[in-house]
């Protein structure tokens, strides 16, 4: 570990909350190089839906690297990249009849996001993009813009404009109604408020904390959007390919937003790829305008095929994530009410669950206590003060069971120690 | 090819140029769907310096993953890491005296440099980046910023500021002292240049149009830097790891930036990766103030590892770039002279090369003339004006002599057309 | 009045809604120049408190320049500066409690509001102004950013940044606790929200709209700026010097800002004039850090003390406008009770009063009725809801039910022609 | 002077080097309030260009006062706007074959400023103003931006963007050829310099330093200009009403600016009054997009009348103005050749002269010497290293003389203590 205190920068994070060092990884477990396994329910941070290195997407990966065929090609047209798009849309676009385009930003989420907000801008001539509270969209100058954190923003060592904040759903804990506040903006014009290019949202916000916006509350975004003539961006990189169920994590709104992000497990290996969709009329990209090394990364897309064809030509994938994520939520309601001292209580939706507690330090504690005990989970929200789950939506029953006796235990370790405020 | 028209965004570039799908790729070659054989002297603009497919580090790669050695793995540690950390300070940093520290800033280039440009805006306290005219950096917005193209800076759809431009290298064709302009602003505090975070240059601009810094000018460059506080961001993402002979490219110069990015050929295998490289005492990060999902993508350290322990132990590999680098020259100086009536000039260090011509639109012929002929070459600069070569550094002479010929006939048939200025 | 229309810019406004040509003016009332009198309740846009070209103070003026005192003397030394700021001293800051230092920072309002915000940065160190819904604080860049009006924000044609805007009292009509929104960006690290310099605030919009702001809302700002190490500015410039009665607008509320802007009726007589006030910890200029040629402009000076010693000795002056103020509410209710169709209402403190309707027009249609009557009235509010009244407050009471009497007029004959919504 | 340091902002400035508190004025003379005559050849910063409180000036002036004619009419039409654009029309416009649009921007040189920039901008559609090297353009954060002096960019608290700076005539000493680097990069669509909408130029940087743009080099501006379609600001506010001898400065080049800035001494009396003038076709305004309160200040408009029919009928004036210019630029070359050892040397055009010198320092105190001795100068440059001479072009030949031998000897003695470098 030395190494790493010698070589690698300050700036490393997870390393910190689990002091080891892993080797190798097999669908919701990781073992550390001596052979210590974990259960892993942060599943890089959403990245990894279908588990660490699932054989089926391992088998067409290492076929392909075997084979010779092509693996970097930039924007170059490839076989892989035509059986990529085929399938997406054949599973994924025609049957939730959504006509998107699809750009090939760049391997991370940033890079779908950053051509999110710069089309958008083009495309209505317009500076001012809608983010909301808590909301996480990466660590490039344009998308750090539109991220909340306060720590974050302030790497940026130069003011973050063109952005306008509103409070997520229920920020404020039901005392304003929903929109009153945007809606007031964008009727008056005197308000201050330059007209907006888009908004930008996460249905359930990760980084957030694991807040959870209401089908009805985005349907009114939604709406509210195409009264004014604001185009509504969905960042699905943690929540989309199936993290809440369903493949997008907005269709159970029934809503269809103009532009959409994905990244993490869209690839479904863990290998860098990243989407941005958007609407057939807003392709007003110029050749070339955005452009980048990595865009063309056909590894990324053969195993995101396959994820496609494995778990997505019908709903039996979403339902069972769906019914897994009832558990997991009954489970930690139950571990709630052992803690009700401390405020604790449950959020989430699908297998994005969140454990937060009213007072600081008791989810980093628990975090803390289940890594101990061979469980990775990490904190999410701005006093880190929601212990998070993302496992693999294809952990077992059993092993789901298994992680949350493992936090049942944390989370008596960490409040034993603790005073209610 | 349908399929791409019906579903990829306009955005898409060079598949415009090379309207044809590739499949296979093995070391200077790759092959369309229909197994035609394609010279490929662009690299993945810079990736693929080992070539596609590497079959040293296919090896390494593929055991990696048949084993199931953990893939993703955020910012943990992992054997892969460590590996890496290890040979690459052994390899690389140690022989050239180089006490620098490693970030993982995500899987691209541009995060590389937005983590340069928020790290050096965030030890100075200031906000100013120089760049240079011509310079290309990224997409992202912070990138963007620094980066010089008009038609991709109009995209950002907001004002790209903190950036004052300086001319690089003989921009103004000798007619001015070089360094005049910026010392003069740096010395008159009435000059409006606010006091510079950092300067961040290319040693030789790729996009920009193969334009070579000297090393007299870059050594002046970090003269000036040092003595007026300001850091140097060396950008080595397409001239490192041995693009242009030595494994940095301002090695020639003898001066060692406060700050290097590096990327594309880091993996050596087109696998997404970038590094961020600082020194010591700049390493003033918080823990976590910059993440992403793709920091931790091991399949791309293991090739990067296997990369540098088979290219770079001694100096022959650079030794054998420097002189094909001169073979390539010296062929295109023969193809440039059969041109001297539309300007035809050669440029260019290491494998790094182009062929620029006075009168727009001949570069364009050039490489699609070159495409009819199997060739893939791209063009480069403001005006497209120059036919740019980046094979990789392993290709052998005889494919490069082949190529060559391909070229010179390329030319001749691009130009038979055009009419002088 | 073709000479206008050849000669002046487009861009010229209230001789739009006034098309005659003034010549003379005393006290409460104007002339064109054919002697046509208007009884005129805008003053300068609240410039005028004291009425045209008061007797008392034009006679402390003519005596000034007929002795060939210093008319221009930048910011050096002169017997009148040392006149104005001793009875400024005596008459206005001790009798409050007010330890502040005096910035002359210019002529014009707008210099007086972008020292203040560029003084709250310097002493901060922080980027982010709150302003608010509606707020007006002037055209120059700095002071635009801060300006809540859309029209004029667009004139800037750059994007106007640095700002957070809050909803000012009652801009949600109740449905929303006091500063709810503000407090929770404030407590939340996740928001989004950079920490704020300052606030700005009027304690009555007057081209907002003559939204008064409680002051029990001013109170819970105060504290709310303190408890968070937040800067207060008041705008004062169309509220100060008595306008709502006390020669601060916000000694009502108990309050004592960090920093006030005063401009308009300071030098009592329309001579461009204006103040930045601070508190002295907070007077961290650098000599000539914020400099400007009309900063000693004398002859302002020694009217605007001339008005101090004739009008602010006693309370004697406030209580009065106080009494003006309310008999102005109250018939302003009896012409709202008649137009209770169109949803009349009046808003307002002291003398800065508005009769407030719910539909479009009207109230641009009893400004124009007015002005056919002899009423020079103006019309404020992001729609142009609001017919606006800042009468001198030197103005009888017989000319105010005058006034008055016009109004209830127009009044009628604007709604007659109109249907209601 | 208690008061003063007690009362007044830490941001007074020129009281500091004359440590007097002046009481009277008249022509090129001010007094303090002992009696103690000055010799006064700073004019307000150029604001006084007829002298001090002028006689005929002053007669129209009080007479205007008593009569109560109106004195503040916001943008309404009156009697005194009327003349005084007829007037300008006449004396200034008209014989000059200028067919410029009048803008009332507010009272301050910085409202000329930012109407000249906000128009610019909005006319063209773009962002990008081009300023100059050590420019002096105001304090609001507009004219801010386009100012080159650190101490007052610093004083901002924010980025200043949107700008990009060029070499000002002269300022790299000849080494490179004028325009070059601006047109290089107008001409490269990968120079990075975003197309501008407008360059903002002093003929003769004032602030600056007393630096001289040559005629040919204006010529050469405005011709690039027109070449590329990009709007020219020539700020008159410091060298216009005659301060280098024409009405405009710019005359002598024989170039016609698109915008003109215009304040200081357009009143002629030290009252505050601006113009921004354009070319009829840019006058895109909407009614009311820039406004303010002191933008109708009709006591300068009359003055500011009278002071053209005065001085400015035929070429008389400016005549005077340029023989006076050669005889203190003749006798200051003399001063000058004393003292050779410190590299002093005339900068200057018609009435704004300045003697510079190699060493810090030294202008400081030959200001300092000629204040003792009775004869106010400033010093400019952004190391005060300028001493500074703005007489009122009303100055007698022998007050001329007067103040020149007073400063020779104030040079003499500033260099006496000082040592050669």
């Amino acid at each position: 570990m030395e190494t790493f205190e010698r070589l690698e920068s300050e700036v490393r994070g997870y390393c910190r909350s689990w002091p080891t060092v892993f080797d190798r990884a097999s669908g919701s477990r990781v073992y550390d190089e001596n052979g210590r396994p974990y259960l892993d329910f942060f599943a890089g941070a959403g990245s990894l839906n279908y588990g660490h290195n699932n054989p089926e997407l391992k088998a067409s990966l290492v076929e392909y690297l075997t084979d010779d065929r092509i693996v970097h090609s930039l924007d170059a047209y490839s076989v892989a990249k035509r059986d990529f798009l085929k399938t997406f849309e054949e599973i994924v676009l025609k049957p939730r009849g959504l006509d998107y385009k699809v750009q090939f930003p760049g391997p991370a989420g940033n890079n779908a996001v950053e051509a999110a907000l710069k089309l958008a801008r083009k495309y209505t001539g317009r500076e001012t993009i809608v983010n909301f509270t808590n909301g996480f969209h990466g660590m490039t100058l344009g998308a750090l813009a539109v991220t909340g954190n306060s720590m974050k923003r302030g790497g940026a060592g130069v003011p973050l404009g063109h952005v306008a904040t509103m409070p997520f759903d229920n920020y404020m804990d039901g005392r304003t109604p929903d929109f009153l506040w945007l809606r007031s903006l964008l009727e008056d014009s005197g308000s201050g408020l330059d007209k907006p290019a888009a908004v930008i949202v996460e249905t359930v916000q990760g980084e957030g904390g694991i807040n959870v916006a209401s089908a009805q509350w985005l349907r009114e975004l939604s709406d509210l959007c195409r009264e004014y003539g604001i185009l509504m961006i969905v960042d699905d990189i943690q929540m989309g390919c199936g993290r809440t169920g369903d493949f997008f994590s907005f269709e159970e709104a029934g809503i269809t937003p103009d532009i959409v992000t994905l990244s993490k497990s869209i690839s479904g290996y863990g290998l860098p790829m990243a989407l941005t969709l958007f609407k057939r009329e807003l392709d007003v990209w110029e050749p070339g305008e955005h452009n980048g090394t990595f865009r063309g990364f056909n590894p990324a897309m053969v195993t995101g095929t396959e994820a496609l064809r494995r778990y997505w030509t019908d709903n039996s994938f979403a339902e069972a994530t769906k019914a897994k994520g009832e558990m997991v939520a009954s489970r930690l309601e139950e571990i709630a009410a052992e803690h009700a001292e401390f405020d604790a209580h449950v959020r989430g939706r699908g297998l994005a669950r969140g454990l937060a507690f009213g007072q600081a330090g008791i989810a980093k504690a628990v975090a803390a206590e289940s890594y101990e005990r061979g469980l990775l989970i990490e904190t999410s929200g701005p006093e880190d003060e929601v212990a998070k789950l993302l496992p693999p939506l294809t952990t077992s029953d059993e092993d789901l069971l298994a992680g949350l006796d493992i936090m049942a235990e944390a989370a008596r370790a960490a409040t034993k120690v603790a005073q209610p405020a």
